[in-house]
């Protein structure tokens, strides 16, 4: 007689309509391979950002030629939609965002300097009103990189001092949509909140996960080192502000949502002398808000986090029919590194690409 | 007829009595081969540090074979005298300080898990008050890596959270003679200021040098990069105790002096995904701290901060007939890395050292 052996029981499981990444780095040459899969695999509509090298994505037509060329390896693929941005600087006129709409989604704004790939961003906002001005006629949004340029600030207050500048286009420009991206701290969480609705931030996984600690190696887990892949712009804050992140995110507040700044490096410009900014956390981005939903007894407000708040922002249509994602509550070990030998590449060597975490245990799993 | 020519005018010229370092990592291995030519050609007295690696240095016999080996590689060096340190630990006995003066000038007592080699630290310091009460009677001085070990403190804050510690053991024990190690803060320096005499503070050229902003990338001349090679423990902190510390090292004020904490690493465990905690620092300290001082017209102090407060905080002699250091006001370009090939070193392939400032330009050369 064989043994009964009881069935061992279901671990949770979160079914959620497929979620949208409303801030993402996927870059080109040969890293566009290695990063685009991991947005492609797990979400559906994905902000793409125009801050490439060498050529930034500057006008509509850039941004057409990009996304053929991102979607070039996903002909299949009918669930993950590309949404594309063009970078607005100095040199951007009134008449490159007329008869864009069909084509770019929003405008991302740099301060000058501030970040990678950012030397082309802008000093002088005002010089810019007019470009607003065709920008809230023509409906695109305005993803503003918000952090000030001033090197007399130091980079733990860069943030707060950006937030009167949002401020003045919020008031001015009431009919423009505003994205102050990739929040950091409490500050802005609180004038994100007390702005018109034409204002809303997103979100990403690592700020809701580290702290400056966590960078400079004063936390518990960084053993005393500093952790270059965990260094990004604007650079994660104190434990204080990553609280009142994860209180934003979880709050249901629709002016919050997710937005990765997934931002792949090749190695050799993460562990170096001079190290880009920019966390790879698209393999692990969904992991990470699962675990913090759950600890803040939220998980009934991911799917809002993930796949409401973003699309009614951006005015986007939900997509039924696209593929839902599962995640069980299942320890996975984050992948040392992920690389990639792609057939037409002309690279000597693969490049290799270190996720967030990478080495790390995280307790939810996408199936 | 040859043109007479003019002879150019002489660039202004420092003549010094030889220096000291009150906070030297000489390690050993491979390493010591490169870091102590650089100390023993500049500097006097050098109070080496005892957290060595594989085994620290923990009693006085540890300590007088330690000296032994950095001494072999410089027979003929009259003027570079090493001070011995022990490491102070939770197994440090009365017994191990009693009778030790001749060999050991200072213990040096790290809080657990604080920096480099430090897993081995002191979690109560209450416990080791017999030990203090040896070194009081004894005349060891007692140097603290004032950090404190809470994780749940920011490592911007763990300075000043440190200080209440050292009030303790500074009024508990009137006649030990205590330095506060490398510090970083206006409150430290207040601090040490308001304790009686026993207490005094070593200063590095790096803290005069950069503020966090140039280890997380947001000071101008970071370049938005993250910079592995400026990260040391303590942090450095903001542009206001930067000033702070300016004005302390050229205050004239005897309880602040040189020590260089200069902490040299293999580059591999600088450029990695878990960077070392340590700056290397001895090929330009000098011509930091007499740049700091011109720019605070106290040129005429360094001397006094160089090698005279120390000398009497440690009660040493001063030693007449050691060479004399000269600085030349001519501009330079820091060694990108420095590396040896000893005869009878086993290792496979060289060890690189990138020195603190690689690359960049400083105005005072020592000749």
């Amino acid at each position: 007689i064989p043994a009964i052996r009881e069935r061992p029981p279901m671990p949770p499981t979160l079914i959620l309509p497929r979620p949208d990444d409303f801030h993402v780095h996927l870059r080109n040459g040969m890293v566009r391979f290695l990063a685009t899969p991991f947005t492609a695999e797990h979400f559906g509509y994905a902000l793409v950002m125009p801050n490439t090298r060498p050529c930034p994505i500057l006008t509509a037509e850039d941004a057409m030629n990009y996304r053929r060329d991102l979607m070039q390896y996903f002909p299949e693929n009918k669930d993950f939609h590309p949404l594309m941005s063009i970078q607005i600087t100095d040199k951007t006129t009134p008449d490159m965002i007329t008869g864009t709409k069909a084509i770019v989604t929003a405008g991302k704004l740099y301060p000058e300097g501030v970040t990678t790939n950012s030397d082309n961003g802008v000093r002088d906002f005002k010089r810019l009103y007019p470009v607003f001005e065709a920008m809230q006629k023509e409906g695109l949004v305005l993803c503003l990189h918000g952090e000030s340029p001033d090197h007399n600030i130091s980079g733990l207050n860069r943030e707060a001092a950006f937030l009167p500048q949002l401020r003045e286009i919020a008031i001015k420009f009431p009919g423009l949509q505003i994205v102050l991206e990739h929040i950091t701290t409490h500050d802005a969480i609180r004038e994100v909140e007390s702005l018109p609705n034409n204002v809303a931030a997103t979100i990403t996984a690592h700020h809701l996960w580290i702290t400056i600690d966590d960078i400079i190696g004063y936390s518990q887990r960084s053993q005393g080192k500093l952790r270059p892949h965990n260094f990004c712009k604007p650079i994660a804050k104190h434990e204080f502000d990553r609280q009142a992140l994860c209180h934003a995110a979880t709050s249901g507040n629709p002016k919050f949502f997710f937005g990765s700044d997934s931002a792949p490096h090749p190695v050799d410009d993460k562990e170096c002398s001079r190290v880009c900014a920019g966390c790879f956390t698209s393999p692990v981005a969904l992991s990470i808000l699962a675990e913090v939903f759950e600890r803040m007894n939220a998980l009934h407000l991911l799917e809002d986090f993930l796949s409401v708040h973003g699309k009614n922002f951006y005015g986007l249509p939900p997509r039924m029919n696209a593929k839902k994602i599962t995640l069980i509550k299942e320890s996975w070990v984050v992948n040392g590194s992920t690389s990639a030998d792609w057939p037409n590449a002309d690279y000597r060597r693969p490049i290799l690409i270190i996720p967030f975490l990478a080495g790390e245990t995280l307790t939810w799993r996408v199936t």
